[in-house]
């Protein structure tokens, strides 16, 4: 005979639970005990009514990709006192907010939805590389910014978008976000292909002509 | 002027799962953005399906505590192969899985809903103290298992337990969890307290008469 388990909904509960990033079976378990608990109130159904309408009402913005939660473009897009010179092309619509809160850019986004990988059976059509083509034909961009990662896959997207804005947009300006050392970083930390970099890309700050 | 957050139903979202137990706000964030995320279908939506239909159904089972999903009493308690003798009493609910999972036990569970623990404002009338009373005046448990915390709180609680019990039900055998070395821990992983228990609940196991 199996020993007695929990009723069917909790289990059914916790299959849900264990599949969100970062879960194991014994978090799920506990987060679902926790959640049905008395003490917690009426907590277990406004989270479900909370997941319902962000699952409802989130979307991606239909001209940079960054989140929109009303159905029409995002407050980024929508925000008069935006640069429109001035294009950040990352990959994930999470990126954007990690530059917002450097408060350092004041120009718009585009998200491509990811990085060109081939082992992940990602391929420069599965983008939003179309979309940033068009943005790029209404002639207001004068530089993109490649905020991509600086790992292998993140490399080959900032070359692959590189060759296609070189031969669409020959007048466009192209940039990449500065490699180096990471704030706070002492030397002893950083591996050897940051040091080359920085090395590489080091920055004269004084002395000489 | 602030930096731009996602969209209001994210952030709401966010909110409830921050408050889940042993999830900070960066996996909120990550959790949140994963459900969200395109790639998962309607995992969003079917989670919250299964939040809600446990909240609704899953309730403590009236006899014993136990949790039951379909507003009846628990299967344990209304499994008849159950021994009706022998009565386990625990903490919480979530300790009568563990239990029967060692399948060394057949009879059938009172869960007191906590400790007696007056830091945390829990007195024994906080507990399930007087339904357990009801149930021994009925006369078929002839054995009561304690199966509580081994600290201060659970000793406590099986202080009083054992007093009440005594003034009520004189001829009611009760009994205590064995406490000794863990399975597999060697001496030098035990604490003092545990190899003092370990001593003084010593068994013989052969020689002289």
């Amino acid at each position: 005979m199996n020993p007695v388990d929990y009723p069917e909904p909790i289990r059914v509960l916790i299959g849900y639970l264990k599949r969100l990033p970062g879960i194991g079976p014994k978090s799920a378990e506990r987060i679902a005990i926790w959640m049905l608990s008395g003490r917690q109130g009426n907590f277990g159904l406004e989270m479900a009514r909370a997941v319902t309408r962000a699952a409802e009402r989130v979307a991606p913005c239909r001209v940079c990709g960054f989140f929109t939660g009303d159905g029409g473009d995002c407050v980024i897009c929508v925000d008069p006192g935006r640069d429109g010179d001035i294009l950040c092309v990352v990959e994930q619509p999470t990126d954007v907010l990690p530059l917002e809160r450097t408060r350092a850019f004041r120009g718009r986004y585009h998200c491509l939805g990811g990085r060109i990988s081939p082992l992940d059976n990602v391929e420069p059509e599965d983008l939003r590389i179309g979309e940033l083509v068009a943005r790029l034909k209404a002639g207001e961009v004068k530089e993109v910014i490649l905020a991509l990662g600086s790992d292998v896959e993140g490399e080959a997207t900032a070359n692959y978008l590189v060759e296609v804005m070189g031969e669409n947009f020959p007048d466009l300006h192209v940039t990449q976000l500065a490699q180096g050392l990471p704030a706070g970083g002492g030397l002893e930390h950083a591996d050897e292909l940051t040091l080359f970099r920085a090395l590489d890309g080091r920055k004269r700050i004084g002395g000489g002509k």
